[in-house]
This record gives C-alpha cells, sequence and structure tokens, in this order.
C-alpha cells in the first residue's frame, strides 16, 4: 500500500494532535508523522501511543521533510508557528491547522508573510472534548465530525483540495466559509455555549451537587475544559461573543418575567420553542 | 424465590413508571404490577416490555390490592392521585411517588386527607432523561441515581423505612430532606439547567446548527424534554427558579463585563472558578 502521505509534520501533540497523528498512522495514510512538543514527556507519550512516529523539540526540525504541516497548538500560537512554519519548511509543503477562531490567524499570516501565505489552508474541525492532552487522543475523533476550511482569495486552489481531501481522510465532513463568517457563526454556536455552561456550573452551589442530575452535568460538560485554552478562544473572538451572550440574556430577561409572573401559556411558549430548536439538532 | 412485594401499583407508566415496574420484575422484587394510564395503547405497550403484568384505566382497579402504590404521572395529578389513592387502596397500603416538586404536593394531601396523609411518603428520584413515553423506560434508570425523601413530621416512620426499602432495592442512593429544602435545592441543580438549557438552544439560530458540536449538543440536551411536563414543574417551584435565574444572570453580566473589556486575567478567573465547580461533581 502506498501511503497518500510520505511525511507529515504536527506541530503540537495534544488531544488534537495526537488525534491527527493516530488517525493518519492508523489508517496508513502517512508513512512518518514528525511531532513537535515544548516537553520530550509529550513527545515520549505521544509516540507511546502510535500518535507520532518520531518526536522533536525544534520547528525546523519537524517541518525540514514534510509534505503537509498541521498545526494543533492553542490558538494564540498558531499565526506564530504557520509563519515560522511557512519560512521553515520547503516550498512545495502546504500547512493547515485547526484553530477554534480564524480571523486573527489568517490575518496575521497573511500581514507578516505575503508571499508565502497562499499555501496556508486555515481549518477548524469542530471536534474535541472538554479533556486534553494527548492520553485522551482518539483516532476516530474527527470522524462525522465538521471541518470548517476557510480559505481566502489568493489561498492556493490546489493546497485548499489537498487539505480538504487531507480532513475528509479522517472522515470529518468538509464545508467552506470565509473566516468572519465562521468566526460569526461559532460564537454562538460553540463559544456562547461555552460561556453559558461555565456561568452555569459557577452559580450551582457545590455543596448542593449531590442533587446534581444528568441535566446538571450535561448541561455544564463543557465547563470542566481547559481555563487556559479557553481564555484564548474566548479573547480571539471577543466581540462576537459579547454579542451572543448579549442575545441570550435578552431570552433569559424574557425567562424571568415568565416565571415572576407564573405565567403558565408564556413558559409552555417558552419550553416549546427551545424544544423545536434542539430538536433539529439531533443527539 | 419469595418477592418483596406481592402486588405494586404504578399510577402512570411512562418512562418513570416503566423503568419502576421493569426494575420490580426483572429483579423478581414484585409478584404483580398493575399499571394505570389513561389510554388502553399506553398499558398494551407496557405490558409488552415487561413493565406491568396488567394494567387497568380505573384507579380503583389499580390500588384495590396494593401493598404499595407508586405515582408516576407529570407533577400536578400527582397530588390528586395520592388522596385518590388513599381513599381507595387497603388501609394498609404505603404511598410513594416520583414529583420533581414536592412542597405543593406534600401541602396538598395533608391538607385534603390528614387522616391518611402519615402512609404517604413523598419521593424524587433524580432520574430520568430527555426523553418521555413508556418505551424509554430502562429497568436500570434508578441505579446509582439519588433518590431524596421528603416525609415529614406526621409521615409514619415505617413506611419511610418501606419506602427507602424500595428505592435503595432499584439501585438508587436515598436521602432525606424537608420538601422545602428539596424545592429549594434542586431549583438551581436541577430546574435552573433546564430554563439555562432551553435559553440558550432558542438564542442559536437553527440555520447555524450545521457547526453545533458536541458542546452544545450537551449544553442544550435537555431542552428537548417535554414541554408541558416542564411547565408544570417549572410553575410549581416558580419563586425559586426565580431566584436561581436572577443569580445566574449576574454571573451572566460578569462573563459580558470581562468580554467587553476583553480582559484576560477576569476571563481566566471565570474559567477556572467554573472548572473547580464543574470538576467537583465528576463526569
Amino acid at each position: 500500500m502506498s501511503c497518500r502521505w510520505e511525511t507529515v509534520a504536527v506541530l503540537g501533540v495534544g488531544l488534537l494532535g495526537g488525534s491527527v497523528g493516530l488517525g493518519l498512522l492508523e489508517q496508513g495514510l502517512a508513512h512518518r508523522v514528525i511531532g513537535l512538543a515544548r516537553r520530550r514527556s509529550t513527545l515520549n507519550q505521544a509516540r507511546r501511543q502510535g500518535a507520532i512516529t518520531s518526536g522533536t523539540l525544534l520547528p525546523e526540525k519537524a517541518v525540514q521533510e514534510a509534505q503537509l504541516i498541521v498545526v494543533c497548538t492553542p490558538v494564540e500560537q498558531i499565526a506564530p508557528l504557520v509563519v515560522q512554519a511557512l519560512r521553515l519548511a520547503p516550498p512545495e509543503a502546504i500547512i493547515t491547522d485547526v484553530g477554534s477562531v480564524k480571523s486573527p490567524v489568517v490575518q496575521a499570516v497573511w500581514e507578516q508573510l505575503p508571499r508565502e501565505a497562499h499555501r496556508f489552508v486555515p481549518a477548524h474541525p469542530l471536534a474535541g472534548s472538554q479533556h486534553s492532552g494527548p492520553r485522551y487522543a482518539k483516532a476516530d475523533l474527527f470522524r462525522d465530525r465538521v471541518t470548517v476550511l476557510t480559505p481566502v482569495r489568493g489561498t492556493s486552489p490546489p493546497a485548499v483540495r489537498e487539505v480538504q481531501e487531507f480532513w475528509r481522510a479522517l472522515g470529518s465532513r468538509t464545508l467552506r466559509l470565509s473566516p468572519q463568517e465562521h468566526d460569526r457563526r461559532v460564537a454562538w454556536t460553540s463559544h456562547l455555549p461555552h460561556v453559558v455552561a461555565a456561568a452555569l456550573a459557577t452559580t450551582v452551589p457545590v455543596k448542593w451537587q449531590d442533587l446534581a442530575g444528568t441535566g446538571f452535568r450535561d448541561t455544564t460538560r463543557v465547563a470542566a475544559g481547559d481555563a487556559q485554552l479557553w481564555t484564548q478562544i474566548l479573547l480571539q473572538n471577543a466581540a462576537q461573543v459579547h454579542q451572543a451572550l448579549a442575545t441570550f440574556q435578552n431570552q433569559v430577561q424574557q425567562w424571568l418575567q415568565a416565571l415572576e409572573h407564573q405565567d403558565r401559556k408564556r413558559l409552555t411558549q417558552l419550553l416549546q420553542k427551545a424544544k423545536r430548536h434542539r430538536d433539529a439538532v439531533g443527539s
């Protein structure tokens, strides 16, 4: 069997990077997966799990023979690493990433390296968990998930096709949006739920949590996510998330009024509308 | 093997009542489980599933030979059915229920039937799902869940022991609280998460839900619950839920400020506090 990619570099081998490596190697899609991390121990763990074939602490060594580079770090480190990788990698290498926010990353790469930025095909696989780190990596993390690609006018069309094929090979459905439109939508569908879950988790007194059923557990699950990762995500999309949260607050205001007046008809209407919305998504 | 209970009446054979019947019969804890429903088709389905041994549309037939009666209807029907059952059942029969709100039910039963109310041991198993109806019933629905018992001063101690044994036999851990304290706590741990999930589900535009990941799905799952059931629950506990929701809104306000000022330190603090709260509950 011939591999689709000879050498793939995965920069950052946490939950997402580890899952990229596992998916590539378990399916025989890549011959070599070179991992980059800041700690030797992370690389050792990723190698033991079969997520990378070798690891390095040096970006230049990670990318020097790569055809494809996947940047899987926390979002604030993505643009600097993409720029560095574009400078260090072979001129035909293509780069993609997994960042939850796209506009600031795309803008920074084009500003800093306008001649090479066409090889960067920004991506956001809508996959993850409240856990982080390579030990939670799974070969099928991206299967049946949506990966949004956000190429811009200058992005190389063959690079877009290659990156699309890459995410599809990992089992993902792909979708194209502009970086701005992506960021606007995920503010509502991903970042708002995180903030709401966090606000709810904090509101419920810990001493009463023996009365917390599956409803509370489901509704607050994502609030266990890494605080530093999410600080970066929310800061990079702060204006959009603020707008979504303000709209949510208006909804809450309607509930407060209905509860205050014990308005049966209004409560049923609010519950029915919520159910219609939720039923439209599926389990 | 001798059964613990000869005849148990289950009044209302939806998700909870069906699960009570399945749990009793699969473990051989009851010889007969008589189901009461308003529709013959519901009884037929419950019998096909093995959740009841026979069914009836008439309360007097359901309870006439029961040692134990479990009322599993939507919360507004519980007090009237408990009163009716206490009048119709043998004088030694004991009654429990599954209502999500306790004070109004307990108060109504004691007001209407002060001489018999000592045989009613109110209970709330913290178990359920966004689905309703007997076809979602599971024999282990109550296993490893908490069931709160809310006896009052006049409740018969032997009846409390028997009902405690009943819920433990279904796999539940039991806990005793006053009806008022129960209602206060579940306003925060159960009813507030429901309202928040519903408000969130409504806020996110349906047309963007292809970008909804597991975070949105988890956070809004309970919003798919039955609107009529939840109208009743929220109305019966409206003042407490209002107070919890107002406190939640203050939390949201803090998030809005942190996002507006792109306050990195504050966002991290808010996220860390939420994570500590959520981590204390477990998965």
